[in-house]
């Protein structure tokens, strides 16, 4: 089969990789119909992550199950799935409190490489949802969406605490951000505060529920949060970006007693713990467990009531993937999907 | 009066202070009936924090109200009293979320300094807590742990998430995370896990509460408690020291989803935010919101049903303050109570 792997920081290659075979009686073999760029793709891309030779690119997916392992109960062959981007039994302690992204067996989906024509998903019982009919075009993009950025924005958002007469603000304007925007107005908070400097960005985050925009960054950006709600702070500030500077910002936004979620894969930060002590904030996030939000996720998508698939601002087949990392990269598309 | 002022490192003497006064209408000014020495007053003592010039000390008293200003309306003269040690108005939105130890106007009790024979407590009415009747000798001691250890350590079980079915471990076996254990088995904790090395405290632990003394400390601490966990970590974890060993300890001892509470004040605490990201935990804590707690506390200890004054192992008359304080450094007492 054609998959996509990355040789070396902006050298992706969309080449014959060796087609996926059930190992695990709780495996699914799928077909997948879209697959995205991610933006922690770009941390090995820009070479701030390093890379164990050629690597299989991709965590997230939507596709049509091909094969399934003589374990597996819950998705047939022939269903349409999304799954996460973390394998889960969706069983153990761990996933039972709602944590599936550190399940006891999670198995990262990265390292299977779902940028491809196929892919083998472990723990398909407890990774994959089915969704109930097969999915418009349109839908596609939605539900795609739902297997990484909203279900990470929508976690940041329950981390944040973001709801009813809470204030929120978001730090980062990429795809999760601006869907973590639209986790927070579905979750019924007051106001959102989103912070981006970018007019189309700014946009999508009204469209999606922002109900204030802020282009100040840093200590300015701070001063201007506290500025908008009474000198205090937010009460839910949501971090997605991963940062030092980007955590500093989220931190000190946050009113004492508030929440900060934060989801940006942190590289190089470091928190001090007198001024954390001091803060009296919340902090809560990491891998997000989107298989605890998925089944709302898609049924949300399928009811039509959410369009998060919007964040999708350049498609490409999957043979031109290479140019997808350079639009991402280069700050051209927010988010890249990549059709099988 | 007399009272209690820090020369620099290692120098404490008892000296003659002017009288406090009213100042603001919200002022009460309190005869002290007892006073006592914090964990935190150490850092100093031991030169770990700057001293700017001879400073008064103390902030945790129990005493009776000696005069009021003239807008002070719920502790009237006569009245023996508790208070926490950040003053607290107790009226605005950070103290209605349950933040009196970050309320808009709040005055740390540390800048008075309480280890003397009177204090002035600002904004008395969000301060200070009025006991129902004049409590006997054997009480005092319960009531001044609640001014700062015994609601400290309540805010960290809190913090922790400590309840019903949950197994909650306490680095730290200071006065804190004693009365932390304390608090973990009133709020339900099903297993106390105490990591101590010290006989007289591992038999206060279990006096109050704890299920399982843990002697080991780093690596070695938390692969103990995951071996007692089932391999997955606690789910509350409290950190009651403040070193950057205390909080790596008491993060990885956490599972995945899990609650870390930590009240320890940070010293050269830097965390790292990868690990932190992928620990999955949640962290919450910083100064105690004791005032939040406060008329619980008081009432368990008038009906007789705690009795956090255990912690104090050496009492001394005022004037001794500076044995006390070598008496703590030395760690030949826990917690020491001085009368006045």
């Amino acid at each position: 089969m054609r998959g996509v792997v990355m040789h070396a920081p902006g050298d992706v290659r969309v080449e014959q990789r060796e087609d996926p075979r059930i190992i695990e009686p709780t495996d699914a073999i799928i077909r997948v119909t879209a697959t995205c760029i991610c933006g922690s793709d770009l941390w090995p891309y820009r070479g701030v992550e390093k890379l164990n030779g050629p690597t299989p690119m991709g965590h997230e997916y939507v596709g049509v199950v091909e094969e399934i392992g003589s374990e597996v109960r819950d998705v047939a062959v022939g269903d349409f799935v999304v799954g996460s981007f973390f394998a889960s039994d969706n069983t153990c302690e761990i996933c039972r409190a709602g944590y599936q992204s550190r399940c006891v067996h999670n198995v990262p989906i990265g390292m299977i490489g779902t940028q491809a024509e196929r892919a083998r998903i472990p723990l398909a019982d407890g990774t994959l949802v089915a969704v109930p009919s097969r999915p418009g075009d349109e839908q596609i993009a939605h539900l795609l969406a739902a297997s990484d950025v909203l279900g990470t924005g929508w976690f940041a958002a329950v981390a944040a605490e973001a709801g009813p007469g809470k204030t929120v603000a978001v730090v980062g304007d990429g795809a999760v951000g601006l869907l973590a925007v639209l986790a927070a107005a579905q979750l019924g908070a007051e106001r959102i505060i989103a912070m981006s400097r970018h007019s189309d960005r700014q946009a999508l985050a009204r469209k999606f529920g922002a109900t204030d925009i802020v282009e100040e960054r840093g200590d300015e950006g701070v001063a201007r949060i506290k500025e908008l709600t009474g000198g205090l702070g937010a009460h839910s500030v949501i971090e997605a970006v991963g940062t030092q500077e980007s955590m500093q910002q989220a931190i000190r936004c946050t009113r004492p007693g508030g929440h900060v979620g934060y989801v940006g894969v942190a590289h190089d930060v470091h928190l001090d713990g007198m001024e954390l002590f001091f803060s009296g904030v919340h902090l809560h996030g990491g891998p997000a467990p989107v298989r605890r939000f998925l089944p709302q996720l898609v049924d949300l998508i399928v009811r039509g009531e959410i369009d998060p698939g919007a964040v999708f601002d350049l498609t490409l087949p999957l043979e031109q993937a290479a140019e997808g990392y350079r639009a991402m990269d280069e700050r051209r598309a927010t988010k890249v999907l990549l059709t099988v």
